[in-house]
């Protein structure tokens, strides 16, 4: 590029060269150059909260005159432009940065300054934006209140949606039997309904499980400064911006931190909460195997259901239609248990009063929170709220098991239902004819208790759950 | 082995021969057979659990009078033998085994059985003892009992210890400054009591995550038998067997199942509680990694803290002391995410009405639940309460970092005191000296008023947690 | 324990009581005392080749002078019994132990020093039995013998017997054409014999991987001593020790560490190692899913092939039979995973001279290179080598694909032949009726052409591998 | 948008409106509405491979006459445009799509058709762009062919440059002696360059590793078609193709599977490449945190190097600098293990004839090459060629180790030298008049000899590497 497009900034180790147009200055210009690395910058939802935290802090420290109110309503009204989105592309920093997430900090104060500029407000990225803060409490607490306002307002909306599209089908199919599986193995009956009934059911746990991580996710670093101590701000400041930030999320589960060391020091909130995530990827892996091979087929497999048909689903195989979305959410799955074991490597290595793996933790707790409320969307709406149960074909198949002979232990003995099982496969003959073929009826039971027993949607016992 | 080493069992496949002193039968013996993988029986605690179980559902069908007293009462008092360890060698099947668990259901089916016969009273493995169930409940339904039981009287003891030799030392040292560090730099001061404060709260917090998974991992699958539906037993079977081994176990977390379906076929709940020990690893390993730093040396390391002499340190290097117990709580820090991670891997891998991960993921977590427990005493007994600070290293240290030039921050702006904290490293002078020389005093502050903003302990604000 | 039962013994740090039989003295009594975490004692592969190491160090150390012959020859019997198995139970220290394993370094000299005393020589732990050696040095050396004999001895010939079993079946089956399954849908026929041609490709591949490590595993830390400097030794000590492994060993993968600092800082090689394991259970966990899926039924599964019957699989169904050992094997795929997390973890985590994670890492990589070798042969035996094609139902399946319209594609085109599909599915008409129907033929291609493009062994190509 | 800013555009599924300027057409516009996951489209060097890929099976086509010449040409000549990067923003399907890339296949198919209209050729996506193809084989191949020239025209020559980086420093500082450090505790001397020859050693390993994974990475499933039968294409096709890509890539690497159904079936040459990266990863954590460490400081630290300013480290405390490259190293080494978990999770989840977690592990084993290759440059840029080492300071410390008795075992025995360091350290005096006051000169040793032995740089055997 050319001379002129470039305008001279400085920080403390001297001069720096900025694209002319930037709002960012020399601070951000240096981690610019110093990480081209992944090419890839900070989630929006984590810029969204250093624009609230920034304009969060501004108040407080207006309110008790630490700032003058000129300069705090500048930086109040720039930070919560950032947190609309209008300013993400000023944003360049690579993810894979100072560990500290020092660079996106000052990108913030910076952005914020020269907004504020641009107001005919002249502030200071250190001495005004960063007034009373330091990296070390603000890059977590921006952190956690991405992740907890992705968890609250995002991934446990996305994941009651799916729960409610299960409970539903659940409750439709609450009386069409199919044979169970289990080891894949023929079993005894259940019904449709009993199935998408433990799939919601792991939702909603999933759900809970979420909400039991965010007494500890939603406390915040902020008060602590350079190393928990609080040196150069107040005693209260820590609690006031956090109702400020209760004020501009409506996220009720934010908290200052109870313990300011370990708020710095330790980023294993994120850790627990990517475990319950992962706990969610779990749910959905095992959900979306199951309706894939029901759905499987049409001809060749189990063709148990008929999923919606999304997208020709081969490039040579003419007619083709693939469970799509059932191949999003466990790539979904494998993603989200893969970003887990890089949050657990993070949040294992800090040292002393930080730890310097925050960037990429965020990057991966944010990106599973949004993978998993998207997927949750999309599989509910497009896949699960349409699929269509082949109702006979699953009755028949019922029917077909050997393991229906079950209800007869209790009248004939396990062996010797293990015989009839074994008769009637070898055989090719129905559990019923054998029953009666080898002589237990009406020796053992009569025939009417034979049928009551053999009864496909009772044994099923409709109403469990 | 000679012939007449053996008896000659049979299930419905036909004749086994058995060591003619087992008390196990057919099935236990095949399934031996089959699985020459590991080594590697299941843990005790699971044999524990299978025999408390087993002894609560004899209960339950002795009361509800679907099983002859005598024989309820012959598989009550077995199943509590077993519990307490007594007959762990009968139980010889490897962890990696049938996924479902079957063969060691039939394994303590079949020793119930034998120990029976024993005391005169003949029962059959299948219709007596297993009567109501299936492997498909009951192994679960141990796999959890046990996972809660280590929890509540085994994990979370250990926790507390560690966590309040911490807290002592916290307290002890209330007033012991240092430097803090940073990015492992020089930072402004912190005392080792805000340290180990911090340890003390991320291992409170460790507790606070193994609770919150309670509510799930205590649920039990019981009486949901082969597939959920609760097929072959009675509908209030599972409330009453989950009651029984509340007074069993003393364990109040225990619970039926809400939801029989999710209950058999996910295993999401161990997942989750392995991520929260999961994260208790991450803590650790953190701590453990700060305390060995702190201690490195005796003389050209931070020397900080001096450990307790455990042991020998060196083959070669006479005198040699080594932080050992870091090195064991790092180590089973490693081990509890391999765990984890092997744990995920099977819950996500489950199919119908049956995940067919269990024994692998039971060992995986019962055997994290024990390395986290005893690591958590030794580390707290051996190593935490046996720490001596070195006081006068650290004042020392604390006051030599260029960072205690942060305080100044208002008095002079960021920018003049960075030159102020550059310029004292680079002509290797105090930053106090530095201060004046420069000429901030009188101009910017008094004499008194410098002191009083270089003094470390004030910095570290030790009021502060 | 009452007095007797114990002698006192003595090391650098004073005295110790050590139970009155043990061969092992105070140092290893000492950790027994310092580790009581997982009650699980190293593996016995790495005992065997402490004991080797110890001999071969001894036979270098005698050659040279550095030892007096006797001495020497005591320590070698000493190390060879050990190799063999016979003093397992002399080595009670917990894996989890300081990570050098410099316990079980003195631990292995204390036992050898015993030996020799019962033999009337008196040698000296450290002095004698450690000559020219480190912690830091024999127990990678041992770590990495035991590793590189189990890939060759017994990880590689397991897999070659797998993949043996699997190209048995290939050929076997070679003209048995049943329906390909892609997106688990219906797609154009394969034969049997091709899918298990490809299953043994990736078990060829397998061992590929393996045999690609060891070039790095079988690399030896021994000559370095204490930080890779090979203080207290002479410069060929390394070099000589290895040729003697070798020699005991027979395994020709040995050399020695081409940079010593490299082969103590590092255990990067066991986690290269580690990768191909975790690799190869990837593999098996394809390869056991397929065969349980196209086990399924007998009678609402896919039902393609039958597996042996190897023993009753429910303790409530009776007759059912289920696929145990692909439950096994993909059980121990999610261990070696899990295992795998655990090793690249600590292998991460060294610091300086020496990676303190070593015993953990030892545990992990011995344990999956076992359980690999006992499931590919109980796989392979028990399993592959008697399973049984249905063939009729495969060509009966194979010949209702929708798919096999796509020869058509080149003669009516991918978009004709996507109605031709559409139609015939949703009209339950063969695919050839429906392009008789539609009227292609014998407008784009003649009946005799239409019926040569719709064979299904034909499309399968079954020469192709 | 309003009406006129669409197109409608068809394929055998019906009518979609697609945005009027763009390239693509139906089968892209669905993907893009039914997955609306992550915001993130492919790699780059992804579509690239597609862009290749597509022109080497036009060649082929045209060259076997199976293909219009002129159709052939705009084809091909489309598909280089692509490869160049010219039209990536025409690739907008998400990551987190079909399993198979079939979106994406289709995706590249339409775009080609689009740029060969613009041109007056009016080709058809599948029956010409894709003639002898499927996304079964096409896609496998792209992300083959991707990864592998990713492995030796970027990751490979950056890790070379770090090697050299790392291996100048050893031999510039080959006689600069410093403490050795064991268990991060004071140990016997070694020089600064065997360290960083060490480092070098582990990169030049690294590259090993990954060559080693090349001739199965390389393996290119083209010409297996839908499920590796290779049906409507020809028996020579796949060999063609590859050739035809060798010469297009300049990859020597890149040759036709040998098995065509393990490469569609499986992708485990990804899990093992993966693997590889992993390990290059663990092995860049520890040095960065051995570069951290020595740099630890300035005062309160090891403080045994300098690393390069790169820019201000902290927001609040003035003049602070950090190691922000070993924190993006070892970000980037979290990461790479995560993603390494992520595409081991697809690689084991595959069914039959294909796995359909391919667009996922593409994107990790993409990144993870991405990530390592930038950080090994900048590593080496900007940190390594900077280090500044306090030459002083480290031979200070080594001289006050205690360790440095060790090479007075074979003279006073290994007992009493851990008398002398123990003496030594608790009188705060040196080992050599500790041991001169114990009275071991000139009874057991002369001074002279005391003084030899003593010499840390000779005991660090400054030759040896």
């Amino acid at each position: 590029m050319s001379e002129q497009e470039y305008r001279i900034e400085h920080d403390t180790m001297g001069e720096v060269k900025v694209p002319v147009d930037a709002l960012w200055r020399a601070q951000t210009q240096r981690a610019v150059e110093n990480f081209p690395i992944s090419g890839r910058a900070l989630e929006a939802t984590q810029i969204r909260a250093m624009g609230l935290l920034k304009a969060a802090c501004a108040q407080v420290n207006k309110d008790s005159g630490a700032l003058d109110a000129t300069k705090a309503d500048a930086i109040i009204a720039a930070g919560k432009a950032i947190a609309e989105g209008t300013y993400n592309d000023e944003f360049p920093i690579d993810v894979f940065q100072t560990g500290s997430g020092t660079s996106s900090n000052m990108n913030t104060n910076e952005v914020i300054a020269s907004l504020a500029k641009q107001d005919g407000v002249e502030i200071h990225p250190n001495d005004d934006v960063n007034m009373g803060q330091s990296s070390n409490d603000t890059f977590p607490t921006a952190t956690h209140v991405a992740a907890t306002e992705a968890a609250v307002t995002d991934l446990i909306p996305a994941l009651s949606q799916l729960r409610d599209s299960l409970a539903a089908k659940s409750s439709e199919w609450k009386a069409i039997v199919k044979s169970g599986r289990t080891h894949l193995m023929d079993a005894v009956p259940v019904t449709l309904g009993q199935e998408f009934g433990g799939y919601a059911r792991q939702i909603e746990l999933g759900i809970e499980r979420v909400e039991a991580t965010l007494p500890r996710l939603g406390e915040l670093a902020i008060g602590g400064t350079a190393t928990g101590t609080g040196l150069n701000t107040t005693a209260d400041f820590g609690a006031k911006v956090t109702e400020e930030l209760k004020k501009l999320t409506g996220v009720e589960q934010l908290k200052e931190a109870e313990n300011h060391f370990e708020a710095q020091a330790a980023r294993d909130a994120l850790v627990e909460f990517s475990g319950a995530m992962r706990t969610i990827a779990v749910s959905l892996n095992k959900i979306a195997n199951d309706i894939r091979l029901m759905g499987s087929g049409p001809l060749t497999g189990l063709a148990e259901i008929h999923l919606p048909d999304l997208q020709p689903g081969s490039s040579i195989m003419p007619g083709k239609v693939n469970p799509v979305l059932c191949e999003t959410a466990t790539q979904v799955a494998a993603q989200v248990i893969g970003n887990d074991a890089a949050i657990a490597f993070g949040g294992a290595s800090g040292h002393f009063e930080l730890n310097v793996f925050i960037p990429m933790m965020a990057r991966n707790v944010l990106e599973s929170a949004k993978l998993l409320a998207n997927t949750s969307r999309v599989f509910a709406e497009r896949l699960v709220d349409g699929i269509e149960p082949a109702i006979d074909r699953m009755k028949t198949l019922a029917e077909s098991s050997p393991s229906i002979v079950t209800p007869l232990n209790s009248a004939i003995g396990y062996e010797a239902a293990a015989k009839v099982a074994k008769t009637a496969l070898k055989e090719g003959k129905t559990i019923r004819q054998t029953v009666i073929d080898m002589g237990f009826v009406p020796e053992k039971l009569s025939e009417e208790e034979l049928d009551k027993r053999l009864d496909v949607l009772a044994m099923a016992n409709t109403d469990r759950d």
